[in-house]
């Protein structure tokens, strides 16, 4: 959908309200009355088969009756109904439908969703909902919902896929003094997707943040191309629910929607720069803060306290969020010594103490606004005797007024009912104070985090373009090693056929070959290097080690002419029947880390790539991470970097750092064979072992699933 | 101190005030005005040299001069007049001094403040402070603070060590209409330290919980003796700070605490049933619900909602708070059927759907507190058209009154201004109900955790007596060998020092012999068992393996024969100057799983015991605990099964389960080592491999560091 289609959504000229009831406390009569009340700036036209006159409107019969072009229709009939309206709304050139009826796809009507879809695209209608209660836009005052009637004009846009949710967070918001520039619920979302809404919030003016409430997407790529899309010119905030077991059996049964494993979807939006909430009170913080604070020039924080209690525990919560406190003494001795008292500290944080007046804070605060080195600025506050709290609260204000051009700051007041009254009033003058010191600290946490994110991304390489990547790698021996794997009704690779491939993308494995005697046997041992493994090649014996078919550690060759008449004895001896094609002689490795390198097409988000530390990393600890592909170099050091084992790649207990640099390109290969590659379902190199710097990677173990649907290729 | 000692400083029948001050806004006139205004039930005596009167009272020039004894005196004049204020008051017959004023060991007048706690002792006073700012008793009404005039009176008792925090957290309260049943400050703890406050605050019955902030303990071992004693009757929640590198420093600058590990003082505060927050926030919900709610009779938790995205929400939070949320759809869909309307949910969370009516949500909570299976409840509101605010906040109320005897309850309620001023009114009416839902899940998961603590702790068969440890450990041959490194000056053990402390524990080592000869070597090899370890002795080669002087894997006489010729051959060769006493042989270990058991002397809490997954587990994901000894099997196996990488000891990989019965009882035999023998400040086993079930372990290497203060021994 072009901009200019969707604006009509969020602008619309006309609306019309099928199912206009003239009777209080029904949803029908609700949606007029809003729309009225809220001043929205376009006609409305409410639709009653009995007709009629409410709020100074004619009621009209039918849509069909309007005889005006109307941008907007909010469906409010009962689901049996809704079929039929549509088609009505389609004959009357309607664009937009919102659909607030529920009893579709959240409870199993699937069909009849489906239906309505259909009827509303063949009259090049979209469709909002159904099971949504509305949307409201601040450009037109428009609000066509059934929620409450006053919402607060601002500049935070909502998206949430819970109704019942959303209509509490526009009270919610309004009761916090928090504005909204949109607010809109997607509910089964059987047409328009939170990436179409992203795509209008990115580029409104009025919309300084994004809060979004989400349980499951649909089209994954398609909502982190807007994602990615929007964060570049705006703070993202999500809320996503159903991380749990139960969570997410609960989020099924409330939106019907399938869940993507959570780790997936964290790693993934985190990718594309958006910031994610464990509450809602977090989300509104966030979105508060951030959509008023200026970005931060460097990563040197100050706190500024006169209860040194709360200055350890900010400190401390600094840390939690990613927030780095400027460290050197000296400097903040030479600005900060004359202004602290006797008993406090000049240190970070810089304690007043309880002794401090409101004028030794605010000079403390002066300084840190006119010292070039530090960045931004928590101030703390603690209620003492020696303060009065209305002047303190003038003094916050106006300290808040000199910085909010120049320096992000938050303040947090701890106290009585007075400090708690002088929070709420400086809130709605959107001064950023918080009660508990650790709102202010997660505040400053999500700007550093989405400002790190946005400097990230400013200067970043293009991703590996498809080109350059079909350029490295072989995709035709690729397609054809699959083609006749699909051709034989396989959806696995054999051992073969996944070593070709990891020929193909250059990713080494060990030397190996298959000796038909000793003499080829010692031949191939010299010529890949001690030591050697060897193992019987027979179609007939599955568990070499079983039977005697296996030898590791070779050194020399006495050692490869004892193993191989072994081998062949114990198997001879044990399997006389088996047909014996050779012995497989491969370099034996040793030491490196080991790694695990996996991509899949995963069915929300297409191409993923995993990468975490193998063995039990894997299992137990879960330290995997994962990226939606493409993405470039420096994106797969983070990912490297990200992990919680990643000390053993740069080297502990005396070993060396290890070459990260292969493993990065590994990693972008992976990436590659999975997007470019459709037919590949599931691949994984596990072990990779990781040598070190310069040294290389090689893959001990890989496995490569397709997909039995096939597809057509990339 | 008795505990009759200790209640004159919560229940003083006298209180002088030193430095009763005539201007208004000294420190020393607040406090004779909090007194007086908060209606202290004992007599008050201002001291002043100038005398004088106010607020109908007469100021003494001296406290010799009241002629009367007294229990309480708060000092509040200038440092440099304390020590002779002491002496005064030591002459008068006073009991206890709250020193309010600062300027002692927290800017590093260490020896002033050892002064005034000589003399006070000399006349049998204890101190309470110096850096605090007093004592707050609901049991007296005695407001004896510099802190806000009004307190409000409850069932929570704070201590602080920050004080200007302990002042806001006064005002705080009141503004949350949380009732106190006692506030002190700590400060520097010269004398009083927690632990005796927790003695009398643990049998104090108008205390139904109690919060503290810390910084760091003095004497770690009184203070988890008290901790113990009072989570056995009440709950205790802890804010401890100081946990981040700069929060450390600023801890240590702000009331010079020396912070130990975090990591260890979390592990024991929690061994002892504390509960730690994170926010001031999350500290004082907890008390407050905690402090009324009764003991859940079991761990199913439901939850019932009108809002399906609160339900998924509250969903998550409850795995990450660990309350167990009920599972059992068919009894769910049996009992809750009926009160759900068509689109809502019979399974847990209970979804009312934004269609149910404040009818329906009480059935549904009826229903709830009748199912003798549900055992705890967590109601969620979301602001709806259907509800009346009003009419929903006397239902929760009521429903609240009805639960209250029987089963925990906790609400979230969600939206707008009415709904926030519902919160406020309801919680000045003691209802648990929170805006946020993850603040209503945290209160219900502090409530499980403690109780799960009481449960566990009534039970527990109570741990190793010293006496059955001694019986078990041949302590006197292991004081021998301390005796003698002592002795010699060294503060660490030798190889084979440490091996006869293994035997002594009866912990297993790999079997070894020293050979002088071949043949030994082969005797040696052949009892001990194949595979052997060969290494050579001598105390001129350290690095072994450098020389050639270590031969791994061999598997029979010949390999020993040969391997013994080549070490030897080896060392003449490289360090031909060497004395050779031998080659020692012994059983090469594989398999098993690597794990770390460490014992040591902490400087605050006295023999602590750790335990972790070996090798990388401990040095890079710090996948380690730590317990206070002496301690249960129980809770040894508590330890155990704590680390993040547990599954590994359960088996993974197709692995069996290790041997977790022996590995705890090495937990239990270190922990009686540092326990009994107090010379010995740190202890390892590292790595213990644990082998599979009933196979036992085997101590690999092991070191003893023993404290250069020597000691008595126990």
């Amino acid at each position: 959908m072009s901009d200019d289609e969707i604006k009509y959504l969020f602008e619309p000229r006309t609306v019309a309200v099928i199912g206009a009831s003239h009777v209080k406390g029904k949803i029908g009569y609700k949606v007029v009355e809003n729309l009225v009340k809220g001043g929205y700036k376009g006609k409305v036209y409410p639709i009653n088969p009995k007709g009629g006159n409410n709020f100074g409107l004619r009621y009209y019969k039918s849509v069909g009756d309007v005889g005006e072009p109307i941008d907007l229709a909010v469906i409010t009939i009962p689901s049996k109904y809704v079929l039929d309206a549509v088609e009505d709304c389609g004959n009357a050139g309607v664009k937009f439908l919102v659909i607030i009826t529920s009893g579709f796809a959240e409870v199993g009507n699937i069909e009849g969703e489906r239906s309505i879809v259909e009827v509303a695209h063949r009259y090049g209608m979209r469709v909002l909902g159904p099971n949504v209660f509305g949307i409201y836009s601040a450009k037109s005052s428009m609000n066509a919902t059934f929620g409450p009637d006053y919402v607060k004009k601002g500049n935070i846009a909502i998206v949430t896929q819970s109704g019942a949710l959303g209509i509490a967070m526009i009270g919610k918001s309004a009761a916090e003094n928090i504005g909204l520039s949109a607010i809109v619920s997607v509910g089964n979302k059987s047409d328009i997707q939170e990436a179409e809404l992203l795509q209008y919030l990115a580029t409104d003016v009025n919309t300084k943040a994004i809060l979004m409430y989400i349980e499951g997407v649909k089209d994954g790529e398609k909502f982190i191309r807007e994602l990615k899309n929007a964060t570049r010119r705006k703070p993202v905030v999500i809320i996503k629910s159903g991380r749990s077991e139960m969570g997410a059996m609960a989020a099924a049964s409330h939106t019907g929607s399938l869940a993507t494993e959570d780790v997936i979807f964290d790693k993934i939006i985190r990718q594309f720069g958006a910031l994610r909430a464990e509450t809602i009170r977090e989300a509104f913080n966030w979105c508060r803060f951030l959509s008023s604070a200026i970005p931060p020039e460097g990563e040197n924080t100050l706190i500024v306290t006169n209860g040194g209690g709360l200055g350890v525990l900010a400190a401390d919560a600094c840390e939690s969020h990613q927030v780095s406190l400027y460290k050197d003494m000296k400097r903040l001795t030479e600005t900060f010594e004359d202004v602290v008292p006797s008993f406090g500290s000049p240190r970070n944080p810089v304690d007043l103490t309880g002794q401090a007046t409101d004028e030794d804070y605010i000079k403390a605060l002066n300084r840190a606004l006119e010292a070039d080195f530090i960045h931004s600025v928590l101030g703390l506050y603690c209620e003492t005797a020696l303060f009065s709290v209305d002047k303190t609260a003038r003094m916050i204000e106006r300290t808040y007024r000199n910085f909010v051009g120049r320096k992000p700051i938050a303040f947090s007041a701890f106290g009585g009912t007075m400090i708690k009254d002088a929070v709420n009033r400086l809130a709605s003058l959107n001064v950023p104070v918080f009660e508990d010191v650790h709102d202010a600290v997660s505040c400053m946490g999500a700007l550093y985090r989405y400002y790190r994110y946005r400097k990230d991304a400013e200067g970043v390489e293009s991703p590996l373009s498809r080109e350059e990547l079909i350029k490295k790698i072989d995709l035709t021996a690729i397609r054809r090693v699959i083609k006749d794997a699909l051709n034989e009704g396989r959806v696995y690779l054999t051992t073969p056929e996944v070593q070709s491939i990891l020929d193909s993308l250059k990713i080494p494995r060990p030397r190996s070959r298959i000796a038909r005697g000793i003499d080829e046997a010692v031949e191939a041992a010299e010529a890949i290097g001690y030591p050697v493994v060897m193992k019987i090649v027979s179609r007939d014996i599955i568990h070499k080690s079983d039977v005697g078919g296996v030898a590791l550690g070779l050194d020399n060759k006495k050692e490869v002419i004892d193993a191989y008449q072994a081998i062949i004895r114990n198997c001879r001896k044990f399997r006389p029947e088996s047909r014996i094609e050779g012995v497989e002689v491969s370099r034996m490795i040793t030491g490196g880390a080991e790694t695990i390198v996996g991509g899949r097409r995963d069915r929300t988000f297409g191409p993923i790539v995993m990468f975490g530390l193998g063995g039990i990393h894997v299992e137990v600890i879960k330290d995997v991470t994962f990226r939606h592909f493409p993405f470039s170099r420096r994106e797969a050091l983070r990912m490297i970097r990200e992990i919680k084992g990643f000390p053993i790649l740069m080297g502990v207990r005396g070993e060396g750092m290890k070459d990260i640099s292969t493993l990065a390109d590994v990693i972008l290969k992976v990436g590659a064979l999975v997007y470019n590659i459709t037919e590949i379902k599931d691949m994984e190199i596990n072990p990779l072992v990781v040598f070190e710097q310069s040294e290389g990677v090689i893959a001990l173990d890989a496995r490569i699933f397709l997909s039995d649907k096939g597809g057509a290729g990339a």
